[in-house]
């Protein structure tokens, strides 16, 4: 289910209701502790039993701070029935949000969150859990992964049952966020449209959802109308969609890499890779660059600069673990296309 | 959930088994019985504990037949202990899946399906129904709504229980469908699109989906590109999403009329109704003249020149129901604006 509208926050409180086991049910909310401060706490809809966790997102998600919450989470329900709360909520931009869908997954099946990074080992439904984005461009509040960092690689838990229950997309939300990240964060979203609509996996559903998220994006980052959140919130959400039926590419590759060696966030991580993939996607990044002189943002450059050849090697290492991303850009043959060396010289001119 | 593809439709023995109750549980299938000749039924993933019920749609949804329905499928599970089958599977066009959701929705709901035409009358959740369309253009198969004629009026059973829980959209299952139903089907979504795009009660939200659907429409009926079936699919899915925080309007209002004295289907009565709405809705009209062409479609003309006068007061009080639909078209001074006497006068063109 999914609500949509300036102010629709305030229906959480009845959505969450209907899902509350009287009297010893609980909610959790995990909210970006940017909010900490500030009187956006003030409007979390809070019974006495709920356990609110400000949850920290300065580096990218890993799989030992999902697994420390959920045990937070776990001590706090230890006495209740069924020993798990009734909901998880997370609250914030993308890493908030594959948090609580990591958390949810991990109350109700055993081990680490490291043993489910991959595609569909997840066993158990997760507990029911809701997403209220501050951030858009992830699409992190409608797709079936929680990409988390683990010791040896970031990679996503990839399941029918990370999927959110519920969204409630109130656009109001993300007014507040800081230009460049708003930036970093939508063009998360541009570049997977790009990137999964001149690849070769992909179907009319996500074809469609694709091509108005992009047409967003550009009314967003190159246009000046009305309406700029609710449409950077919808872009989000479209690309979200999009994902079910298709696949990102190089850039997405490039930029787990950086994330992984870096702590790079990912919409960030991201731009500053696509800046580099002009002979892959060459109408695409012409026009990423129009937005970053449209939006007057300055890329980060020379990243890699004061990395020793062990990191770099390493970021090669992240990047060519996400074998599906290569062969949606360059097809079954892409080992021959994109051989080590060259994905080492792609890290190296960034 | 959604999943969409062709031969996806394959997927559907999957997607129940996870549903039935071992081992006494059942399945209802209802399906257009003009599947009954033919292979498509060996297609059916029936259990011999499932219930399949061909049924009829040559006349649009009757309330009558939903309560008709309803016990047929009572008494086939009064011996199961739940007194409920698993779930209700609707296999065919708007009409079928109309009548999919009102049955599942009438298990779980006491009295006649008379009493829920309106807006949130239902109280508890239907049981677990499942749409499979084989015709589109409706949106059937997402709305939140299911239509039906009741003995005064027509007027759909609109509830968040309403809505599938699961859709399996087959773009290969709307192949065979005959070519006029399929563009009068198809017309549904089109002038619903214009009719939300041009309404006052829209939002980013629904402007999207709908702007999409639209662009899908056009693809389908003024093109000749590839994957025209699956266009088709997505263009309905997008229009039946765009109606979460929108509204249909003129043209949807008197098809009501047409369709309760006439008994004329939904999309037919759109269609001719549109014709005579340029006025309204001008560039979309005039728009509709080139599918009519370009499919070679010839609208049927003089439909109520037999009628006797008190049958076109009756198609003028089903249209003037539906406030909500006028509001949207003409603002809420819109009973000045549109007199009995001018909604007459449209009608009497047809």
């Amino acid at each position: 289910m999914v609500i949509f509208g300036r102010g629709c926050f305030d229906q959480l409180e009845d959505i969450l209701s209907a899902k509350r086991r009287q009297p010893t049910g609980g909610m959790v909310f995990l909210v970006d502790d940017i909010f900490e401060a500030g009187d956006f706490k003030k409007r979390l809809p809070l019974k006495n039993t709920d356990q609110l966790i400000w949850v920290n997102v300065d580096d990218e998600p890993k799989t030992s701070y999902v697994d420390q919450l959920t045990e937070t989470v776990k001590v706090q329900f230890a006495q209740h029935p069924q020993r798990l709360p009734d909901g998880v909520i997370g609250i914030g931009g993308g890493s908030t949000m594959d948090l609580a869908k990591a958390v949810a997954l991990m109350l109700t099946n055993p081990g680490s969150s490291v043993d489910y990074q991959g595609w569909d080992l997840i066993k158990n439904p997760a507990v029911y859990h809701v997403a209220v984005p501050t951030l858009s461009g992830t699409g992190a509040e409608v797709s079936r992964t929680t990409v988390l960092t683990g010791p040896e690689k970031k990679l996503g838990i990839n399941s029918d049952h990370t999927v959110f229950d519920q969204m409630v997309l109130d656009p109001d939300l993300i007014t507040g966020a800081p230009r460049e990240q708003r930036f970093y964060t939508g063009m998360d979203c541009y570049i997977h449209c790009i990137e999964s609509l001149t690849g070769t996996f992909l179907n009319s559903f996500s074809r469609s959802y694709g091509e108005k998220a992009l047409e967003l994006c550009r009314d967003v980052f190159l246009g000046k109308g009305p309406d700029q959140d609710d449409k950077l919130m919808m872009a989000s959400y479209f690309g979200g969609m999009s994902i079910a039926y298709s696949q990102v590419g190089i850039c997405h590759a490039l930029s787990y890499g950086l994330s992984f060696v870096l702590g790079l966030h990912h919409g960030i991580g991201n731009s500053i890779a696509f800046d580099y993939l002009e002979e892959f996607y060459g109408p695409g990044v012409r026009e990423f660059r129009r937005m970053l002189e449209t939006q007057e943002i300055a890329l980060p450059r020379n990243i890699v600069a004061d990395l020793s050849a062990a990191q770099i090697e390493k970021m090669v290492d992240v990047a060519m673990i996400l074998e599906p991303l290569w062969e949606n850009a360059l097809g079954p043959d892409w080992k021959k296309l994109m051989p080590r060396s060259r994905i080492r010289e792609l890290y190296l001119r960034m």
